[in-house]
């Protein structure tokens, strides 16, 4: 759809705020020019890398969830039942005031989050501990009048793709399960999407509004701040005593439930795009590249048909294969094809000209310029190999680049200098007032203690601040 | 989750609304106790008919259309901007004030329907000859402050499922030949679905508010009464007048662009349960169906664990075979089974005890009663042979159900018995004064003329109130 000069180069990835704002509307993913701040369209190529990357996520989750669907509309007295959850959430929350020409009898808050609209269904959906566990998910939009700078993908005021999953449980510890189950799947979800996370606990004041404890998953931009890109509450019985959610015993006694939550919004395309792309534009696993190869036909004068006709048997089998499959037939010369490609991020580019026709050969050319040649006899096993090979090579870089972003600290100074790279590793102590004086100093906060990656080994320490015993703890500069 | 006694009636089917509401809850497609009026929660079972029902109108759609997704939130000034368009929703509309504590310099419309939040971009899209036609689609949540009686998937003011496409062209003609392949998809799509359905053009007054025409897709509920379930609308170049959409043509020319839109929302569903279903529930056909199959095993004494791993094999067998299949080994009698899946609509039942083990076959069921036998070593054709049977079945008895309630008329009084029933097929004159008339006198309603139908002749005849020549036009009560 676009009609601008492609030829001008991408801003370099150091420069990364302005690398991703051209990328976004370059590679088609994202156009910011609606007239609403916060909110944004996606193009038809963005939305089907959401489509293949939500499908990933909606695999995992059928194998025990189910999907379903809330409404949108939360009318005020539900929205106000849980204390904390209120004060978490006012200063963010639309209202609807209006239907047509007439004043609503009860203000009807668009859902930033679906607590207070899923739970008052639940308390009437279990009844028994033959109920339970219930696993409910849903993928929503949901709202939040965001007052800091807003950014496509990262801070928004429509998340267009919020995937929330909703649990209850007999018991605490059986919520406490899920939380490890729910952080295992997001962990195999970010396999899949080649993008290394770090995973650690939320400090009290950084938890959900209403949960018993926050896990977070984070990833390092190229920037080295950080993004989180999930999150796993515990809600204990929080939630299940303000809304009432109970369930009968084995002894036919009445319980109150316990509960976990936990979402991941646009901000999974955010964290897969920015991890792997690269001064030429994105670069895509091949699992989620609405175009995994794209054939170009090498046409020089007098055998065009010929190549043209090979080079459509060869779209041909790679689709028949199963493999999603662009032929750029266009009228225009090879090395603007190539550019037009390589910015949508496709992994591998098949070329073929007379020689290769002679040859009995096509040339493969990967998204990071590998080049080989592959018999035409053993199309699909070789473009198979190297789409693999693209795949393990993010997977990777990816590690690589989160290995690179970490460094272990033990002195305010070094933390100044390390939280500038990326994510530092301190000792902690937990106090608030510690936290504090790091946030101020640096102007990077507590992401959690309680880490789990093989990237950070536990060891016993002093808090980077007072002294004290402390315990292993990330600080960063977050998004 | 259900608690309820399952073993209660469902209200006869010839008592529509009462069947149908409590079809709704029983059937586990949709929970009415949320607490906004008019604002439905999908179970997870009816959210899963609803997602085999959306892929098929995705595949359709996917042949020659893009998916994307457009904001929610729609600024006042560009709602505000068609005449035609405000008129027809202004009452309608709910309207976003506040965001957190502080009122919103711009109201925000919640999209009723999305050109006003689609055009705006489609002029920055749309250059030149080159990027036409342009046809893109979104499925959304939609909102209508209905003031009329609501009701599950009909008359909803939160409309969770609207697919919605919007193509632009670079003639009227081509547009009006995209309204034709537009109804095709439908016609297609409801075929899927066995549900049978009657286009026509809706009259001056009915049509889309902005439109040049409105061809619509309706079905005959089993009560007689009219659902419309998809629209088709040529815009010719209101809006792109209104929004700027215009392009260069190959003489380098700037040319406004022509459009069409259409939709189909969860009405797709309601028709579906309601044109099938019967006394004991659901029926699906199969391609739609969660539970395609279901294997109850017969466990009588000593040979339980023989018939439940035979059953278990039968599962595996079938589910290899690309079928969604349910064991059911609950502790209960099979005939509190039979009920339970028979409400689920489940289009087969394949029963196992001793005696078909010690034959070497399985006894087959399906949804209407039918019973037969099938070779335990021809176990999977004879499934999909009984599925395709069952859907051919619903096809037939659909077409049926709508051939039994059309009925051609000529005179006012034999008008008044026919709409009791279902459609009538009169002659009309095309003016306004002898509709309203029609409408004083029978409480239905000119549904459309230039009906496409083959149960439907065209032929020339007299206005059934003023006796001037008319054209073929169809009368129905609407829901």
């Amino acid at each position: 759809m676009q009609t601008e000069e492609e030829t001008t180069a991408l801003p370099p990835k150091e420069e990364f705020s302005a690398w991703y704002n051209d990328l976004l509307w370059r590679a088609e993913i994202m156009d910011v020019r609606y007239p609403v701040k916060g909110v944004y369209v996606w193009f038809p190529f963005g939305f089907s890398i959401r489509k293949l990357t939500y499908a990933i996520l909606r695999q995992l989750l059928d194998k025990d969830h189910q999907e379903t669907l809330f409404p949108l509309l939360i009318p005020e007295q539900e929205f106000m039942k849980e204390a904390e959850h209120i004060k978490g959430f006012e200063e963010e929350v639309y209202w609807v005031t209006h239907g047509g020409l007439t004043e609503l009898d009860v203000k009807l808050a668009l859902r930033p989050t679906s607590e207070t609209a899923i739970y008052p269904m639940y308390a009437l959906w279990v009844r028994s501990h033959a109920d339970l566990p219930l696993k409910l998910y849903q993928i929503v939009n949901t709202f939040r009048y965001e007052t800091k700078h807003t950014r496509p993908l990262i801070r928004l005021r429509e998340i267009t793709s919020f995937k929330e999953a909703h649990t209850v449980h007999a018991t605490w510890d059986e919520a406490a399960a899920q939380v490890e189950d729910a952080l295992a799947l997001y962990t195999t979800f970010y396999q899949h999407l080649c993008v290394p996370i770090l995973i650690s606990r939320r400090p009290e004041w950084d938890k959900f509004p209403g949960a018993d404890y926050t896990m977070a998953v984070d990833t390092v931009m190229p920037d080295g701040k950080t993004l989180q890109i999930g999150t796993v509450h515990h809600l204990g019985d929080h939630f299940s005593r303000t809304f009432d959610i109970t369930y009968e015993n084995q002894n036919g006694e009445q319980q109150l439930a316990y509960q976990t939550c936990y979402g991941i919004s646009e901000r999974c395309i955010a964290a897969l795009i920015s991890m792997h792309g690269d001064d030429k534009g994105l670069i895509l696993p091949p699992e989620v590249a609405p175009v995994q190869v794209v054939v170009v036909p090498i046409i020089v004068g007098k055998r065009r048909d010929e190549v043209l006709a090979a080079a459509r048997t060869i779209r041909d089998q790679l689709e028949a294969a199963g493999l999603r499959v662009k032929l750029d037939e266009r009228e225009i010369r090879p090395g603007a094809k190539y550019y037009h490609w390589e910015m949508r991020g496709v992994p591998l580019r098949v070329e073929l000209g007379p020689r290769d026709l002679d040859n009995g050969v096509v040339t493969a050319v990967t998204r990071s310029k590998e080049k080989s040649t592959i018999p035409a006899a053993s199309l699909i096993e070789g473009v198979q190999a190297l789409l693999e090979q693209v795949r393990n090579t993010l997977a990777t870089t990816g590690g690589q680049h989160l290995a690179a972003h970490l460094k272990q600290v033990e002195t305010m100074d070094d933390l100044k200098v390390a939280i500038e790279e990326g994510v530092a590793i301190v000792h902690w102590c937990g106090d608030k007032a510690c936290a504090d004086r790091i946030e101020e100093e640096t102007e990077a906060s507590v992401l959690g203690t309680e880490v789990r990656s093989s990237l950070v080994s536990k060891t016993e320490g002093r808090c980077l601040v007072c002294g004290r015993a402390g315990t292993t703890t990330l600080i960063g500069r977050s998004y």
